[in-house]
């Protein structure tokens, strides 16, 4: 093989080299949870926002998905009545839920107006539009709590149109049941669901947490990847606190359901997203199916 | 010609009388300002609904923007606050906008929902996402009132995009400034500037009145049809009370940008929107050009 | 109220009363399974695809998932081998395997020629194309039988691409696992995966059966209707044979993850699907929501 | 078979045999080719225009190839220059090249225009806009005559762009070359080439003639259905027209390349198109491919 | 903070100071005025046509509106006819008209075949394609000048569609008012209506003049950068020549109505569009509003 | 001029500089065929493959017409059947065609499985799938030998409509005539016919030869580009050999209907196609009209 041939073999070896880089922006979706601690404050708002921004603009096709709890409980209070929770659960009253709403949809146009302040079209909804989020009834030990729902169905449709269209959809966890009542989510279980739904590529939760650590007492054991078996042994191993734990399980739910890749990120830390994405290590804690784990180490 | 001629002849004359006919449901868009008493008890709000559904249903794109004044007085008491008002307009600081905000957003959803129950896919939005409603401080006789809004600017591609996805679009009046503060606008305005954006080839205004009277004290001077000529004179006779002059403004303005026609219906009349359209004389006003008055007596 | 108006508010009920008629045809979704018997001879097959056609151009957006065991079994023993069955399950080796996916492969080819005779545009895929079927393998009582599988998850973006774009799409039962291995799926599982995916409207199983009798020796024992309540009491009661066990486990799943209606049809009955849908009574056994036969008996 | 299940049958039976007549109308693209007299006074053009619209609101998809040739002589002549012609086709300079492309333009929006005044959206376009019409320059018995083009290519993706946005096409017949010259097109030629790569189902030319008759001088021997052969078999006896020869090639060459059907009409006769369509006689000349008039025979 | 985590935090900040910039060029929509000076060579058309393909090409969206007048009179005077002009509009009668569509139609697919010889795909329309632009008679000091309109209403959808399908418009300023005639238009003030419809970032004059000077007799008095408050008091002063005034009313009219930047750029220097937009300084005049001023001296 | 804008006048030349290398990757479709010796082991169908994939991830469309020869005849003695070839087409019984399109159908799925496994969506279609290719029968010098048919138009619609949606089609070469018989088609037959349709801008063989020799006896004489009137110099010259002489006739037919550049390429070269185009020499031999390679001279 002669020279000239040599060189433009190995320029087509840089094309080849690079295509897994190139697939990882294109089009790819990825779901964001966002609440908590993350959403206090504003400076802290901006970074999620404009991380969250970025990633579409590079090529991802990001999905918003964000709570409010905090507000909630606060305007509960500033009408005059008591938050009540049963097992983590808000117990949600007619007027609770009518509130709930009522802040939910506010939040949801704050984060709408960042993103159109950067210059990225976005369109928030809720579970209810276009029949997104279908719900039953959640009960707590047994026990009726009010409009609270787990989703027991989604219709994706919406969001591939807004995705076509080339919107940046941001959703308040609301949805509807059968007889058209409204219900409160849980935010983790509405990304969750709705990441599984569009067979999303990575689901990414925003937390006050850096992310799993194999002995919470001891800050050298943090976890950077995790995969699903390992996960099942770490719940089994009873060393997993009681917040900690709905959330694996949200996590392997949704690697087993399809979503590539889950993540836990401490929203505190500015630009987590990015870094976790656009770094090898990486600031959280990621997990994936066993198998993509054993094709890593191959 | 033959007899055999003569049939098909006149086969192919029903068919073409029948031209006029079709293109009336053909892909029109129709704006429905939904407010008011209008949307005081659920009767009245299901036969709203059912009406512009089933408008949709029969090949008009409809697009509705709602109001909301009532439920937003009555959350702003529940706070402890008085509602105030200056010339019509409320004087609206920061909290009030932000109670706004979140039951305009409720009301949204409820439409939503109501739409859905009827099998149609709908979209609830405010003229925040994807930068809809752009606004101005509006001044009340040059005194600041707060975070009153006027809209000087629409960007339709939003709507465009949702209809031709085949939703029916609910629009909160609700928009961004320069300098992405959020404002409470008039629906009646929203609406009217929405209908202007998109071409849309009807307005209908859903209010607590038949329509427009020659002279308000005689009920036998009810105005079925009315152009913007002859709407400009009764505005000139002084005839017009204070609450009905604004709204006339509205739909003169609406006529003369380019939408086909105007029409004030009482919203109490069962499926008044129905029958406005499907019927010759209508149950309620309709404003239109002077050359399209002059084309039809012709 | 005089004469006149009387009339047209008259004119308005009617247009109100078709709403739900009309909206039963409105871009609704059904799946149909069509597989077995129902595919043995060339009359009863243009009858079934002339109703699937049919459903398409009233507005309908149909979607066939279709079987194949008995052309692959013929063809396993063209080649010299013998076809074996652990559980109901084909053991599906390699060699069985590529036989498999050929033969399905000109089945779907076959079904798409007939719809496009009809003038009605089609396009065969496999749960392979676009990653629409991911499956896992399938374990006969713990034990490895080879290439099976089950979906564990749908990517429905595909289908929904197909049916914005006006085909009718075409899929044969075969998928891929994380590895990129080619499985068999079970066809009632791929049509109840797919159903579930994109929030179908109707499932409609074509079989060889009528449908559901209580008491399958007294042909008396018919069942019209039946709720995933009543479903399950009659599977607890033992009655039950084994061939039928799966498909009422499938039906009243379709059912809990939101299809609306799911239907057990005989594929040998002239225009089954047709009868199904357009009369009142139906042809064969209608599956529903517990919520739904409450409403409809209120 | 009782008696209920026999009604249902008939129902179904009835919708069975609508089948055909639905598909009829069912988004099949018509190429219809509008010139010579058919155009010369308005009142034609109105029934023309009439037809092609009616066509599109009941659901075909239209797209109308214009001609202009007597408005360009008369330009010719009105800057003082002789029209001259050789063997039927017009020399073209580059001067009567950009009157030529003046006047089709002007042509063409005038047919945009009374589309529109039926309210469906046209758009006007030549072969030059997105690349539709690439031509070779065309000799006329080997001798250079200017700027006259035959297709040698067409680009359909801008049509199916237009089609699907729901817009009806205007073309006028002008193409580039290799090297972006402007040439003119037979307008026959032009409406032939596009009903090819467009796979219309139909490609009508409007004409000054009734149709083809076997015997030029026998009123009686007018042909209402042609097969290509029997075509082939006509051009050969040596009994057609000069003028007619090239029309007769036109078609047969078009049934032969895929259209279903092609039609020649008198665009003299009020509502020809919908005549020939909606009738079973017609009032034209259509030609089909053998193998269609044996299926029809039988 | 360790050195890795530096390292990947510095890598972000970059990402996140790129955003901007990405921005600049992602979807926004540009209309470009094309005419006058800058038309009368083939040198400087290509210039501009390529630098509009350019922008294209990398991510705006680009419209081009252009005018025509010098072609027109001499074709006006090929006729035998005079050019007459009162207060700088072309008195239009009929025959003037005709002319006057068929050289804009040429000049329109001039511009479309030379942006098509650049790769990129084209689409030349007028604005009587699908109701872009309606006008009204325009009056010179109540005086009846013919078939000279002024924009009441612009419908932008087709712009959309095109837009949308990756086309590139190019518009000739011609409009249809009420009874369907043709009426001419300005080419500035055509562009600055559909800049205004669409919510263009940027609109672009290309004019024979630099910009805009604060005494026209000093060229050291250039203006790079103006508010619309400076150019009110520019007016105001009385230093503004009047064929700069009309001019100077567009581009404050059209950042009052929603265009972010108007820019004012000397058409004979090559290259000024992209000079304008990705230099620093810029060639030419832009225009903004008087908050964005304020936000760029923060 | 001072330095100033010397500087940004270099920046935009830059630009324009770059605008023909963008252009080529902007959106151009290019057909690739592939069959034969490349298909031969898994080693070389990755490098296949992986290069289709990374010019769609560049920014091509590519689509892929694929053959199967060699499986098909290997199926064929498996079942105890001899293949027979005249003049080298497969003589085509009804059993053989069977077999052919059981085998076809598996091919497909297997290269779409490959693109998918590298992150891009691919569908899998035959000729059948919405009309795609229509044939006609093929005679062997006036000889039946069964169902080997050859394209007599192609439906480009559903191409469009998969590109649009970001699919990379990958095609069986099978179609249907007009009594919806099922055909083979030979592939490099196929792959020419869609290049035609689609107006691709590359048409590229994969082969198991180098490219086109002057004197197949001299290597030095390999030619690396061709015009047309050098293919048919070299076609009369008789120094053709006879499974070479089909591939120049489709070589230079395709240039002449309108296909940009067709390309003969060694698909046993790793990495050939991206070789061929992104390297000044290429690998293969190039056809490309005889006007631009004059223009490519000057």
């Amino acid at each position: 093989m002669d020279k000239d041939m040599q060189d433009v073999l190995k320029k087509a070896e840089v094309l080849v080299e690079a295509l897994p880089y190139i697939q990882k922006f294109n089009r790819k979706i990825i779901v964001v949870k966002y609440g908590g601690s993350a959403m206090s404050n504003e400076e802290l708002q901006k970074n999620v926002i404009t991380d969250v921004t970025l990633l579409k603009l590079v090529g991802f096709k990001p999905i918003i998905v964000h709570g409010g709890g905090k507000a909630i409980s606060s305007w509960v209070s500033k009408v005059g009545k008591e938050a009540q929770f049963i097992n983590g659960l808000r117990v949600t009253d007619a007027e609770t839920m009518e509130i709930a709403e009522m802040v939910l949809g506010r939040v949801n146009k704050q984060l709408v107006t960042m993103v159109q302040e950067l210059g990225v079209k976005a369109i928030g909804i809720s579970g209810k539009d276009s029949g997104l989020l279908h719900v039953k009834k959640k009960l707590s030990d047994g026990k009726d709590i009010g409009y609270v729902g787990e989703v027991d169905r989604v219709d994706p449709k919406i969001l591939f149109d807004l995705l076509d269209n080339d919107y940046l959809p941001i959703i308040a966890p609301i949805g509807l049941d059968d007889n058209f009542d409204t219900y409160n989510i849980n935010a983790d279980d509405a990304a969750c669901a709705v990441a599984k739904a569009v067979g999303a590529n990575k689901l990414a939760f925003l937390t006050d947490i850096d992310g799993v650590y194999k002995d919470i007492n001891d800050p050298s054991s943090f976890i950077s990847r995790l995969t699903c078996s390992e996960a099942d042994a770490l719940i089994a191993s009873g060393n997993i606190g009681g917040g900690m734990l709905p959330k694996l399980n949200n996590c392997t739910d949704a690697i087993r359901k399809g979503v590539n890749n889950v993540h836990i990120l401490d929203g505190r830390i500015p630009h987590c997203i990015l870094l976790e994405i656009f770094t090898k290590k990486g600031v959280g804690t990621m997990f994936m199916a066993d198998d993509d784990a054993l094709a890593q180490n191959n």
